[in-house]
């Protein structure tokens, strides 16, 4: 377990941040103001009840039932049975790092001052994140109109209900908080609303996706790089001057990223055996890779103002020391940037499948078709199958989902976003692309090493080290699966990305 | 396992057929016209590569390659490369009991007698199915023009290379053949085509498919007559008369089972307090579920004719003494009665959705707002964003794929049709009505036992009895999502099923 | 005008007939049996309602209104205001024609005898299609649980209100009737729901959608013979032997065609020059336009039930003497179907384009790329983005549209299929492929004038004139758009199809 | 015709500025640095080819057909045929006011000097903009990569071909041109490509739908305000301070415009009979206008970029005095954008349908159900289907199409993003929300009316009065299509919008 820490206020939290404290075990800390914050929405919540104010989960029901009062000695039971009667996501879980990081997404907006939730609990968030207690959360369920339906699930860890796990081993979750040295929460007023009503679930998932997104796109560009390299194509296209007149930031900067990996390239050298105009495929690639990031930008800008701002409804203004109904657990902004970012991904998915067809087609080449080193080897000519197979299912994929809904709860809910289904499906198409990706790699440093004597760049030559050290020159057929798994996993896990880096800054 | 047998002809396997060898262990033997024909059409292939007529795949290369003549004595090491090049499939695995199905749709194929396999590698199909060999089918890489890259992996395990199951347990597939007496199978010429050229992928797991949405339709209907129960509602749609002046089969059939699930049931008693007419969802189900029908009987008829019929290219005609290129791998027809069938289950998920929503509504039932037994319990309030959480995947995966491709193997193959994926996707959508149908019988028993008293139908009764078995009536809040896991489980396994239909015919 | 006449009976009504009373002026006449039915079915409303039953839309109100009770004596008003209030479709306008087959089906049904309807308003759509009355009905509004929004508008002339045409000419309704000799109607009890409840405006324009895309198939088969002619392509995949092993029929029907009218080709010369295989758009021509056949015969079975049966609710039932609630007025089962052709008219649309794209291609032709006939001819280079564009549009239409919809009518009305939208998206798939056809005709004319002395086959001959007349060879460039326009008339219009079923039988 | 004066610099025009001279006839003059760019890079361009440095579509072919040398006497002819055989665009034609917001885009787009157009045709498209010649302008053929199929139209009315509007009439391009005193112009080297290759059609057709759409959510502000004050509903939902903590910026100022509206409304005043917490229809208006007001930046900010920059290839680069092969012509940055705005969209379509169902419903608003002011009216019950059926034509219209492509031109454009289609499917999109905001807006109005003598808002008053003067109160049944024209025509026109912000600042 790693001891750096990660302070967190309510007010600051970043995409980088829940990505080391959920997937490289970063610890997390709460900041002063956080915690007094904390009480003092807490005090103001019992301030108001005690003047008789209406408050949504505390002395009332909730949804429909709105209109019926709760008694307050009945406080515990009724958020336990909150909690119990809302559990009603079902599978697939949520993996433990996305776990961790909707329940840091979570705590950092209970942070915020507007939810006014028990301080206790708020701080068992920060003792189960610290301690590896991560509840058993299914993924599906929730509108996203608040990701309710399964954030509850996290509820039911906390009062020992259901199962957990505790250093990546489900058990019940009971045991689990026991193993970690922790007791049961004793739910209060309010607390159990404030447990589910968050946009959490997806905030959290979605900014692990962003996360790999960024990722994606690094990997795309050095991918691009080799390719490149791999075709002997024109290097015109990454004319900063040219991006000058064009200021798409994106793509601005994938070309000076890839001129970067590129340096030193033979590809630089001026050659009059190259074609006039590539492939766009080729030829814009930097443009197609930085209007991808342009589309990020939107997601990551809007979701790490729900990550620092208020979900709450209702809204404890601590300022103006009033409890207010609102909407704010809306999140359209930022759930049709996901959808954005998947069609996005659509056009990243489509250019790598036409580099590497081109790879394999000696009219682009001058290498033999199908990159074969001999006559009897048929290895790279089906393999488009495979790729171009994943690139329908991102396709079908990238349709959007956020407008398809019910009205419910007697016809008061009658709108909603389907945010966790909208971030799941662009998981997925990420997921895909790493496939696709891989392939075109496997492409590449084949072309490379059938050119023979070629001098790569200061970052390609890196990763076609790393690659070629898992995945050797396609000789003779062999069961091709078993390298499309490798470098699937080179895209994912950041063996390249980092040691590239090191270099390239 | 299972000691019923089916005979194989290659000429009238049925979908109830793959169900039972594929799921319920019955074995399968080959008729002697069946085996006649594989070595007739055998002998065939020889005869004409002795008359140096170009046979593609035996005398010649494959794909864009198919202009490199291969030599004879090269067939082996020739059709193995074949068969590791093109194994080019990613995850996830396809269920032992899909490539059971898988193998069984091929070698019902390979029967007919347009192939002109090795006899032996036929059999070996045979063998390992009845001995419970089971390739690692990674099911995601093919376009659907012949299943290619997925198939190739089930020729793996036939030359002793990957891995399988045996008896369910996974092992390298050597260990797998051998633990069950078989042998590595030896290939000759022709042979790694006839094991991957096939729709068996998309046509295997297509025939499991159908079976399950049948099930899932006698299941809907019996859930909706209970439903009906439960709401109290109108028997009038149901009226034999009515159908008749509409003859569109499938309401006709639905409107006649629910029928006889109702036989007996107090929703037959004249009651002035029945609304005159009831939402749509109650009012057309059998229409809805009946229209659902007639899009299945049309991919089972295909499917059907698919199975049962040459898939081959080229294509070896017995009769006529030679061999001809076509396009006999294209399976549209019935890839499109797919991406109907997902289309027609999004509106069996939509009513689903909307009768269960009904339950929970005083307006509609007379019964407690969301049918709570008193005022302090919360369940069914949320519950409905599960379900119409899960409609709007369906919404989604009913998108279709069919026609999303590229021009591959230097624009030779452009054409393709994603079968496959056009399959996985609707059993998916399967997958999540199962949940949405067990959520409304949730209500529906719920609703039974708020209006006490009441005499169910005699299929109906059957039905509540189960169900109430696994899930009993809600008098307080518990965690929720055990009971949707349960009620999931009943729509899968056949235990209602099963048992209602002992009773009714 | 046209002086040949169909009988209608109410039961026999083809898709054949609808295309020729809309679109060719055929008159109609009623059938002794139809007029009985009529009657007898008014006589039997009138007897229910004198033992008091209660018949919605006659003694009740309509919709969430239904437990008003509407006196008798307000009959002309309630239907007349129910019209008026019905009234609430946008543009744009249904043609002509479309509104001729929408009356038409509309007759029919009433014919069938279930609805109850004042038989002079049902004589009066038989005068308005015959003396050329058309209302003006904008066509969009309904959801297709009974197109109600729409067909109001056909009710609004026939009490002379609102515009129609009367000969082709706009005016106001009245003027229409008074000009071709008719009186408004009088309504009576339950008249004006006899008018509105009913699918007949999307029955009426889907039939005319069937009697295109059955057009549009036998154009596609001509066509795509020309181009198969173009690029001396090769015939195996005609072979019927290799369609008897593969029995979905609309192949076999296809290659049939296709075989016809290329009686006498010199493409089934031998001729050692063609490739061993041709891309899959040319081998598998007639399997795809098969599928699509396959796919529209579906639509076409269910669509003749359709206009030969009841869509009423309530149901009177002639037999049994009762008036049953229920839920006729689903069309699910042929909705699915249209949703199942427009997908399926995307593969015929990717075919002509590849197949387009091949004949500029050297590598497959021989002839000069992009079939210039000299360096300096640019037309064909560009024209591939011309129908690409088209055929993104058929992709984006593809998709469905039919579980899209609300809960209305107080949350009555919670299932719809969305019928007329679903019917008119198809519509546009197939006039757009009338482009794309039209474009691939004009590459195959240019690809064998290019040829030079090549004999055509017997009905390609005749398709090559009649386009050769319109559209000259490209010896240098012009405006192609204005070529395009032609081509795409040449698609619509039946010029190229008569004169070649003149011939091919 | 307008006198107003918009100056073109190359570098600052704004979607405000585009909507002005394309629909209200502003003129247009260029800057002297304009010109002095124009000049400079025609210049750069001989001197470049002076150095024999091959300059694409200058001195060589275009396309596949690049490697051709075209000498430089056979400029004007080269140029003409490039115009002629590139205009393949089909109908439906572009607007008047949107081919004239192509013209300017297109010549702001030349003045930004990376082109190298012949001068004097720069200043061919002022003058055509402002002597009011506007060309015919198929707006389907392009895909996006440039739109080189639609822009060529605008080529030939420029060389005197083809169809063209003078002063809003159409006739032959030459008569048209002479009727305003204009030659036609003489295509030297790099003019047709420099006409053609530009994403102005998307670009120009994209900034009008911006400004539809800003004015579209200013009327949706204005018309929930409305409907707010029809529902009696809460106003907590647009308190300034539960903004303040959820900072997404389009909510906020959606939030702070309403307010306005509504100021000195009655709905501020305290009231017991107030629901707790109104549908989300209600309760969330302000954060999902202002969701789509996010996703609008996103685009605006894009496209202005787009608008103000080069989209040249190859692109001439001024200060290095270079011209380099590049893909500036990829605007995928915001047809993303475009693709989300559509998504976006839906949501305030569905906003809008529930906002106008709720004020059927009696349960939220205690009038009368479907508003009808007596028993015997039925308007309102039907009106449902018409906007649910346009919401769902919007549902399947806000499908993405941008990666739907083809690979073209002897697979060198292997990709592409549809712009032109994407952004004509938004534009449908708002079309449609006209209308559905306008039956809103009747159904506001009427419930207004019916809760008599209620003090509305400072903004709201104003449409209200404009609204009643169009269309009256509800007293009786009537035609209802009309009025459904009528409140489309004012969500479309200003008039609302103008008299609203003479007042609400």
């Amino acid at each position: 377990m790693n001891d750096n820490i990660i302070k967190l206020s309510g007010k600051d939290l970043t995409v980088e941040e829940v990505d080391r404290v959920s997937r490289y075990g970063y610890k997390i800390e709460i900041t002063e103001e956080g915690i007094k914050r904390l009480k003092d929405s807490r005090q103001l919540v019992f301030d108001l009840v005690d003047s008789n104010i209406p408050v949504y989960g505390f002395n009332t029901g909730v949804g429909w039932n709105k209109d019926k009062a709760v008694f307050k000695d009945f406080f515990q039971e009724y958020n336990t049975n909150l909690i119990r009667s809302h559990s009603i996501a079902v599978e697939p879980e949520a993996s433990i790092e996305e776990v961790r990081a909707v329940m840091l997404v979570r705590l950092n907006g209970l942070l915020y001052g507007c939810t006014g939730i028990q301080p206790e609990i708020a701080l068992m968030y920060k003792e189960m994140i610290n301690r590896e207690v991560t509840p058993v959360l299914p993924e599906r369920g929730s509108v996203g109109e608040g990701d309710i339906a399964c954030l509850s699930h996290i509820g039911l860890t906390m009062i020992g209900e259901g199962e957990a796990y505790y250093k990546g081993v489900k058990m019940p979750a009971l045991e689990a908080l026991q193993q970690a040295g922790l007791e049961p929460v004793v739910l209060g007023p309010k607390d159990g609303l404030a447990i589910v009503s968050s946009n959490a679930l997806a905030a959290g998932e979605g900014a692990l996706v962003i996360k790999d997104v960024e990722e994606l796109l690094d990997m795309a560009d050095i991918i691009y790089a080799l390719s490149l390299e791999g075709l002997n194509g024109n290097t015109s296209p990454l004319d900063k001057n040219t991006h000058k007149v064009r200021p798409f930031p994106g793509q601005s900067y994938s070309a000076e990223r890839i001129t970067k990996y590129l340096e030193g390239s033979y590809v630089w050298n001026p050659n009059w055996k190259k074609a006039l105009q590539d492939p766009l495929s080729y030829r814009g690639s930097a443009h197609i890779h930085g209007s991808i990031r342009d589309a990020l930008d939107y997601v990551k800008k809007y979701l790490t103002i729900q990550m620092n701002s208020s979900d709450d409804n209702p809204c404890l203004l601590l300022d103006e020391r009033v409890i207010v109904s609102c909407s704010n657990f809306e999140p359209t902004t930022w759930v049709l940037g996901f959808e954005m970012l998947g069609i996005a991904l659509g056009h990243l998915s489509k250019v790598s499948c036409y580099r590497s067809i081109k790879l394999g087609d000696p009219d682009f080449t001058g290498l033999p078709r199908f990159l074969a080193p001999s006559d009897n080897v048929l290895s790279f000519a089906t393999l488009q199958k495979t790729y171009t197979a994943l690139d329908a299912e991102i396709r079908h994929l990238s349709n959007p989902a956020t407008t398809d809904f019910f009205s419910l709860a007697g016809d008061i809910e009658d709108h909603a976003n389907n945010s966790p289904y909208v971030v799941q499906k662009t998981r997925k198409i990420v997921d895909n692309i790493r496939y696709i990706l891989g392939i075109e790699a496997i492409h590449a440093v084949q072309a490379i090493d059938l050119r023979k004597d070629i001098h790569l760049g200061k970052g390609t030559k890196i990763a076609y080290d790393i690659i070629r050290k898992e995945i050797p020159f396609y000789d003779k057929d062999r069961n091709i699966s078993i390298d499309i798994k490798k470098a699937y996993e080179l895209m994912k896990n950041k063996k390249i990305l980092s040691e590239v880096l090191k270099v390239i800054k």
